[in-house]
This record gives C-alpha cells, structure tokens and sequence, in this order.
C-alpha cells in the first residue's frame, strides 16, 4: 500500500457518500471511571419511556429488547443520585413507567446543551462542512 | 424483571462507577449518508499523523495496525474535497507522510468545534454532572 492520496477512483460506497450533503452531529457522553453513564442512547430510550408511558412500549419503539432496555434503565438508575424512572401502579392504563424529576431533567439538560453547542459553534461547523461537500 | 428502580443493591461495576467523578466529552461526527466521514478517531489519526511524520509511526503511536490506519486515511481522502494526507519524498528522513492544508484546517476547525461548544454549554454540563456524582 503507497499514499493514500495517490490512489483516486472512488469506490462504489465512498462515491455515493460523495455525492449526499455532509450532517454535523454532536454527541456528548458522560462517563465514570471507564463507565459510560449517559449518552445518546440512554437519552433516546428516556425519551422513550416518557413518551410510551412503559418500558416495554419504549423498547418496542426503539427496536430493542426489553431486557436491553431494562438492564440500560437500571444501570442509569444506579449511576445517577436518584432514579430517571419510576412504575405507576393502577390507573387507566393498569400501571407502567415514567421518569423521575430526575429524569426529565437528565433529559431537558442533555437536549438543550446539544442545541446550544451547535448554535454556539454554527460557523465553525458550515466551514467543516464545507471542506465535505 | 420488574421496575429497575426498585432494585438497589450496586453491582460491583455500578458501584466502581458510582464513586469516580463524572467527565463529559463532546464528540462531533460528521456524516454523509450513512457513512461516517469525520469523527473522533479519524482526527486522532490525523494528528498523530502530524505529529510523528509518518503513517506507520502514527499508527504504532496509537497501537492501531498500519493497514487500519491508511484505509481511515484513504476514505478521509475521498469524502473530503481535497486530500489530507500527502506523501514526502526525500529529505532528511527518507520520506514520510504529512498533513495538507485541509488536513490542519479539518484539525483545527473540529478541535475548536469541541472547546467552543464545551465552553458554551458550562452551565448546563455542570448542572449534568450533578445529576451523577
């Protein structure tokens, strides 16, 4: 193998990439030791349960297992102060799950600075951008 | 399995995690497509490259193999508009690799991305990090 820049004809994968506009996306993880405590993911599945009112609904909407789902709750459960999400017993629905205090605002902080960080580097990132397209 | 909250006893990972101080980090990925065109690895990879001069000893640096770190480099070559890596003939140590002005622009502008953004959403990140430690 010699310089990458000598070789040009693009590839079938690579020639279709070039040829869609480049999309900036801000990922912010947390982590604890090498644990990661919150990340997209976990953010998404919150979302989820708050939106479906049930772990299981919330796994279903996402495609994912139910045990996957469990086990990624409780995990954010154990590694934050207190609990995102809580059963609800009774009611119309026969019981189910929604988020803590906690959760909500675990999920309102995350959105928001994600919102801030592209507005605040919007420039920086068309100029990145366009180095892409 | 019922509601992860009700479960409290830590699991010795969870527990480990609980007590380290948590650490947010930015991750800016930039995608066309499907494909991942820029993101954290690749601009490590760049800078390593910068830095020892070549892609062989970038790729030791970052215990990655050779073939691993010139296929990240020629798919970088192609999804940008200009190539970022170039080739160096002759001089003092027989040749080597090097960034092209692209290459310092693309580094430059995704490392002021990630402290501009960091810089920006302060507030809320502390206000995150709360919420775990």
């Amino acid at each position: 193998m010699s310089d990458p820049a000598a070789r040009k004809a693009p590839a079938p994968a690579a020639r279709q990439a070039a040829e869609a506009a480049a999309v900036a996306r801000f990922r912010l993880r947390l982590t604890k030791g090498t644990h990661i405590a919150v990340g997209p993911g976990r953010i998404e599945l919150l979302e989820a349960v708050r939106d479906a009112g049930s772990i299981i609904a919330a796994a279903s909407d996402l495609g994912m297992s139910y045990r996957r789902a469990w086990m990624l709750l409780d995990d954010l459960n154990r590694c934050l102060r207190a609990p995102v999400v809580e059963s609800v017993h009774g009611g119309a629905q026969g019981g189910g799950s929604r988020l803590t205090a906690t959760g909500l605002e675990l999920v309102r902080l995350y959105r928001r600075i994600e919102q801030t960080a592209a507005r605040a580097c919007g420039e920086d990132i068309e100029a990145l951008k366009a180095l892409l397209d």
